[in-house]
């Protein structure tokens, strides 16, 4: 599996998530030109370079929710990520995926342990959950040990089951949700944006927003006025 | 969650899959019928029951691919299916899925083994594996005991957290892929075809393929006239 | 193709829609239901009738923008349409569409003409444009003469092509964008309700926001929460 | 509405097509490279150069159907294209798009007429067609004439009806669908190849053909491994 030494090695900026993942830009296409130009063709015009008017014009796009325009980029992401936050990304189903195979490959012994300040008690009841910080030490290293003691077990079992012979995707039926996987994850910019204004909220589970946040810090400076936009109204869109 | 019992007590039929698994067709609107009148109506043509060249008109669409009239149909899918099988399934992205959600509720300590004849070693190199069957009983055992072994502890330290108050989406972390989960899926008939042309063959995996196996099941008594066309031509679309 | 008359013989509801067409609804598979089941499944529950409670988790669905579980039905339409009506339709991408084929059949002559109230003036810019009606009685008699002149010279053009043995893909070049076809449209509930955000408003062009209210008039007895808790929030979603 | 020859001057390849047609590459982030990274990381491997047993990857993939690696790359095209194109073209709807607007500017009179050698007689039956280059001179030219005075006439009442403040979108029911119009298209490698194996085909309308072929050529020198395998094996994918 990729380090986030060797990802920051690759093309593209890469930013550190969680204890362990990285999201890396790998290649991108988008501008906030190409917005407007596809925003201009519906009188015919064209331009080559954005101009002042065109801020308010795609201002104008992101508040009325004229939303087509927007979909005319491409960004594609290189990402390392636990399984359970593979698992709520995979639910867009606008992106393109790749994913490590763990039937055709040995998962390795990589898995997702929350930071001492990142474990968390959940108050109140469905559809109004909020989320408090663990504040007594102990409490939050046990939890540690809790969940690097299980996994560790897990992954002794899967290398016995390899060791004799079992199917690669039968061994790793025991492996956890926390495990860490790889996947390329392409997507246009409307749909980028469709991404964060679920993920990159209060609402989100804790961990998608830490990628969701970083995935922002990495397009902003591509698309800054339609990011501008986006985030000014309340990433709703 | 819900039983196999409870889900053949529910409306439409159920069929078990894998150990504790089902499939269940919760409701559906589709026929031979409506393939033909979107197929007809390219030429403003319209009936109301199928005739004796409405079935070569099937299998006209169906070796051309001329998918288009496929599309107009609905099947309603309620499964209980373990989550690395899932994580297969919602790969399929013209699908709808709503899922039992870790983050909202307590998972329950069901989770999937092999039956001892599906147990199996993995020969041969990437892109051309083959599966053999364990023959030797005492590993296959072996292996069903790692696995519930594996699972129950991952299971006692889930319940731990929670007793000391610990967020349910964290305290999961450590559960296996194997644990059964719970979700509707809807598909058109086109969208399920092309799910069982990569999922119902010798190349998928075996645990998914079940499922595969069971959906055709259910819908061939549905669509006799597509599915028999569908199947003529080695399920590919 | 077929006439309104033909159309109310067939099964399902049908709706007259501008001069000569029509939106028959051909079949559905759709409740309140299905949608209480499709959130509830995130706690592995079930129902099998709903109950008051789940009119507010419908209307709480609605106003979080928890939009997977209406998707968990279907709708499918049967319209007789202009074409630059069907051209803003097809825009629509998560619908399902078959449509009459000026390639492989003859086009009739029957065009839309605008009715004497429905006849508008375009006031203001891009953008911000609002329509007047035509006041002036011999202006709209000119106006409908002119599109029916118009219309019957292409037509004519058109024929005498096809008797000159032309491909008829060829002859259509000449016929203009009022022209009817008829189409099978089929949707599910969500991307129905999206469809009506973006069409039944007062920026939707006129002759597709008719079809638009013929079609919320048709599905508001299947799913009358659902529409209730749409309509109320301002048929925002 | 852009000249060929104005669109010659932007960025980016362009080729004519039909009478007065054009499609640019505007833009792309495509390479054989992404396609094989795509796939290697189902073994969580990466590379930074294609190389020679990457040749013998794609064209395994191609021939197995693993068409996932195929979706990660972009491209954007400009192009100028008659209504009734257009109207096959939007029923690819993985593909974004943005058009020529005729309720919000003044509709050009520019239509599509075929040239001599590209008129043709329809021969055969529904699902068998074939076509017939019209070999009369005369009857050829009848043809165009015929086009280019109903097209006129249309034009001719559309914009009397304007000058009488008709609305835009009113005045343009009497265009001719095949009316030149503009679009910005938007598309990945896989679905690029869906597009020609249906549309560079000899069961393709001509028209469309035409500019199939002519994105064909523009995205070669782009992807060229990934290509040569799909045109190798007949378009089909």
């Amino acid at each position: 599996m990729t380090t986030v030494a060797e990802a920051q090695k690759m093309a593209g900026p890469t930013l550190p998530v969680l204890d362990k993942g990285f999201i890396r830009l790998d290649a991108y296409e988008a501008s906030d030109l190409s917005v407007v130009n596809a925003a201009r063709v519906s009188f015919a015009k064209h331009k080559s370079a954005i101009e002042e008017e065109d801020v308010g014009l795609i201002r104008f796009l992101m508040k009325g929710r004229h939303t087509s325009p927007f979909e005319h980029g491409y960004f594609r992401f290189h990402v390392k990520v636990p399984i359970m936050v593979v698992r709520e990304w995979h639910r867009h189903r606008t992106w393109s995926f790749n994913e490590w195979s763990g039937r055709y490959s040995v998962l390795q012994p990589e898995w997702y342990v929350p930071a001492r300040d990142d474990i968390r008690h959940q108050v109140g009841k469905p559809g109004a959950y909020t989320f408090e910080r663990v504040e007594e030490d102990g409490l939050a290293r046990w939890v540690q040990d809790k969940v690097n003691r299980s996994c560790e077990e897990a992954f002794e079992a899967y290398e016995l089951m390899l060791q004799r012979g079992i199917a690669k995707e039968q061994a790793r039926l025991v492996l956890p949700v926390n495990t860490y996987t790889e996947m390329y994850a392409s997507v246009d910019p409307l749909n980028l944006m469709r991404f964060l204004s679920l993920r990159n909220t209060e609402h989100a589970m804790f961990e998608i927003r830490e990628y969701a946040k970083a995935m922002e810090e990495l397009v902003k400076p591509i698309i800054p006025v339609t990011m501008e936009a986006f985030i000014a109204q309340g990433r709703m869109l």
